[in-house]
């Protein structure tokens, strides 16, 4: 019998219950509230199960089933910190010698059609802070589809974008030719916008280059360098202030803020919107001292990482690390749309938040996690004999997916017939269901109902719900279609028994008035005619574009 | 001569220079880096100025004028903190013993017509956390209404707006008639949506009655009860998880997040949302301790502020401190819209932020303060003698105003019209230009564009443009039309020799060509007009409102 004490404390355990009364199985919500579990919890009895989990029996009469180990369910930690970045100096980059990364750059027709490079550019701007995408057309407003591509524009009295050019009656620096020192945005919001895009309209000016700095970096060189320094940052808020005729803001929050142990978080440095600090004197020197120091590590130019923006580069950046800076530059005139991308510099900005775009990047994960596991299934399991005929279980499906698409049928109903038989992948000893050897053996395993089950988890109900169907159409046929019945095979007739035979009259008609049955009968059929030993068949991978824009379905 | 020591640090002083030179006029954004300053910047010399501020000659020859005292420009500190909040129990409230409070609710048509209504139920939202409006339409959609009437809605996963009512396959408890204990919204993001709004389209069930909390009372009360668990709180990074087919969110925030110096500044408390820890078990008995404490806290009885919302109730609240609940109630099945409104509780809800609702209070008291000082100027300088005239300044404006209303003038007329002097009000104390009384002993006093510069703190330029060219417009008309200048009062003709005499032909054209021309001659002939002895006038006040919506003006 396991050490119940070795699983960790009786409220921890209990609260990560992962019964379907403790926690909704689709959304993984908590069902109750800490203060619903009695004050006296305690384990009455653990058991080892048989695949290595434990039992457990609760004081309140409750009883969990945990896998083994103690499981990363929530693995990851908090990725906002410096311990999920990492941190760069310009000479990081390729082109310099001993270059680390790999610039992270990415054309947008790429990003836009392949989810391993959106994932690569979202991961860069995660891990590195930014990234910078190519070709998106210099056309106003196009930065706003860089931003919904992965989140939400986050609206401010800027507008849902703002454009940076010379302005004749300038409100802001940033509407000016003069140069701007290494910086980060509107720190004088609460909540400030973790995401900044700056969008390359027209750069003919002499001057208005980029440089971008790891802010994180430059904390953590103060750390190391002056750590009274780096403790008075953290613990001084700092009004941030702006004004103009209808707005009025305030922000009050330290240059560097940090976690509850001490890792660096978030970044904030912006001169221009410094206001008055209210504070005993010796404070005041304090912080100036530390301020200055901060301030001087930005602009040491190992830490500078300079570039242009040309016409149709998109950059996107962590707006509570990158600090980002430009040169000085010619002004051209202060033409104004239409004739704006035809002025001299000309950038679209706007904002959104860094949680939509982690978020984004951990889906495209996941979907391409499972696309690994439906290959990896194809490949191990699939090479199985599938129920006594000619062909492996892999072949089989691959076979019902040609012939779908071959009929022109939709995508959705074509990942229908090629995944329609995964439930018979899956063994009791990981799901609890039987395999097709069992079904063969007599039992039935339920395989359309676990199947879709499982591919819910990434497919919308287009893909899932004519697979949880396709062996009632095979009854529903059976039933309809008397010549349908008399052309099963062999195999084919003894599962239909083991699956209940076919529907009754009544049974059919209430089939038929489903609003999925048409498609369920499609792919039955091309189930039953995906049989053929030898037939060339499509591979797996072939499928794997289709898949991943059935996944993003809505 | 003062002692520069007491005027503060010589870092802190010099970055708070406030000539144009280091700050922009408009926008008050400084336009130096503190980097810029010189590593030894040092006090020359300091001298007092006549009105008792403070001239500082800098080591490095650059010169700042300071007014009387330290001044408290960016006063007010951290709103967001317990500091700047009134923490209250449910009997503080209206309708119970003892209450200190008034319910913080409003009609919405009056909050739409009223700034000073609409002004205090962003202060309740701010101060108390919360304001409820009546009234609001029970249409689809008006919750965004509400939102854009303060700030800016934050779109999520959710859509830019959320329907809470029972739902066929809920992914969210919300959408159940499930009871929910008292919590903060969407703590697996981040930033968090700092403001909710709930609009009630319908709630004929039973039950589903609405509860709120202070959390920043139950976090108050947990670290005078129990000081080493609040700490435990405010230290620990808590995995906030939530996941369906297209998102995958995770937030580790505490539940308790206090300021650099120690202060309450967020509540997040959600147990369904918060994830696995991982964490050594000590720690982990720690915080599920400290955390059952804190989640039994906001279960108090005398802390739930109990109510039920009606239809056309908007609630308005600060997700960062209020929490809220709900009561179970009896489904009244699942009808969809349109029909939605005929449901049985139904409602709909969004998510903005608190700077931009911060920014539209500050905004609306600065023109409130704004609309008093005029009052008071019109009340105690406007009493004096109109330059020899029978009527005083006040007089003289307001039947100018009169006179634009009674021939159908646009509001931004009668604005300029009833304002058109005002510049006159200032002495050299106070604004560096001389008065009335010194135009009258041969000095220009610009008043024109004194007046048109200060109001344009809170005016836009169809108001302050033609009070800037309104003696210009005298100027001009003197020029062109002979028997204007025949009319002229004495004084009015005295005064026309110092402002510079009639236009030249070639000034006259520039003048006519200039595109607020034809307005500012507009308000010349009402202001030339406006000196009848003993004439009726409306008071100040009457024009409140007028002018109140000149300044929303965009």
């Amino acid at each position: 019998m396991p050490d119940p004490t070795t699983a960790g404390p009786a409220y921890w355990l209990r609260d990560n219950c992962p019964c379907a009364d403790c926690r909704d199985p689709r959304s993984g919500q908590k069902l109750f509230q800490i203060t619903d579990l009695p004050a006296d919890l305690a384990v009455a009895a653990a058991t080892e199960a048989a695949d290595g989990g434990l039992e457990v029996l609760w004081s309140d009469g409750h009883r969990s089933t945990y896998p083994a180990g103690r499981g990363t369910a929530d693995d990851g930690g908090d990725r906002r910190t410096e311990a999920g970045k990492r941190l760069w100096r310009a000479a990081d980059f390729a082109g310099a010698p001993n270059a680390r990364y790999r610039s992270p750059e990415a054309d947008w027709s790429a990003y836009l059609a392949d989810p391993a490079e959106q994932a690569a550019v979202l991961r860069a701007v995660q891990r590195l802070g930014f990234a910078v995408l190519r070709g998106v057309p210099t056309e106003e407003r196009q930065v706003l589809a860089v931003a919904e591509s992965f989140g939400f524009v986050r609206r401010t009295n800027y507008g849902e974008l703002f454009d940076v050019r010379v302005e004749p009656d300038p409100t802001n620096l940033a509407f000016t030719a003069a140069a701007i020192a290494p910086h980060t945005d509107n720190p004088y919001r609460d909540p400030v916008p973790t995401v900044q895009l700056l969008h390359c309209l027209a750069n003919e000016a002499e001057g208005g280059d980029s440089a971008l700095v790891d802010g994180f970096q430059a904390a953590a060189l103060l750390r190391a360098e002056a750590p009274e320094d780096f403790a008075v940052l953290t613990r001084t808020p700092v009004p941030f202030v702006y004004r103009d005729r209808h707005t009025e803001l305030r922000a009050d929050r330290p240059l560097i803020t940090t976690d509850g142990t001490g890792r660096i978080r978030e970044v904030r440095l912006n001169n221009r919107s410094i206001g008055r600090l209210d504070l005993p004197d010796h404070e005041l020197e304090q912080f100036y001292a530390a301020y200055r120091r901060f301030a001087e590590i930005t602009l040491r130019p190992e830490l500078q990482l300079s570039f242009r923006l040309a016409p149709g580069d998109c950059l996107v950046f962590d707006n509570t690390r990158l600090l980002h800076a430009r040169t000085a530059f010619e002004p051209g005139g202060t033409s104004q749309p239409p004739e704006g991308a035809g002025g001299r510099r000309h950038l679209q900005g706007c904002y959104a938040d860094l949680d939509a775009l982690a978020s984004t990047l951990a889906v495209l994960d996941r979907r391409t996690a499972a696309l690994d596991e439906l290959a990896e299934l194809f490949e191990g399991e699939g090479a199985g004999e599938y129920l006594g005929e000619a062909v492996t279980q892999a072949e089989h499906m691959l076979q019902a997916a040609a012939l779908a698409q071959r009929e022109g049928a939709p995508e959705a109903l074509v990942a229908a017939a090629l995944l329609h038989d995964v439930g018979h992948f899956f063994d009791k000893h990981s799901t609890g269901v039987v395999t097709g050897r069992q079904l063969m053996a007599g039992q039935d395993n339920r395989h359309s109902e676990t199947g879709a089950d499982w591919l819910a988890q990434w497919f919308p109900s287009s893909v899932t719900e004519p697979i949880r169907l396709h062996v009632a159409a095979k009854r529903y046929l059976c039933t309809v279609e008397p010549a349908y019945r008399a052309r099963l095979s062999e195999a084919s007739e003894y599962t239909l028994q083991v699956q209940g035979g076919p529907l009754t009259e009544e049974q059919a008609a209430a089939f038929a008035a489903l609003p999925g049955a048409a498609d369920a009968v499609a792919v039955r059929r091309w189930d039953d005619a995906a049989k053929t030993s030898g037939a060339g068949t499509p591979c797996f991978d072939d499928y794997r574009p289709l898949l991943a824009r059935r996944m993003a379905e809505r």
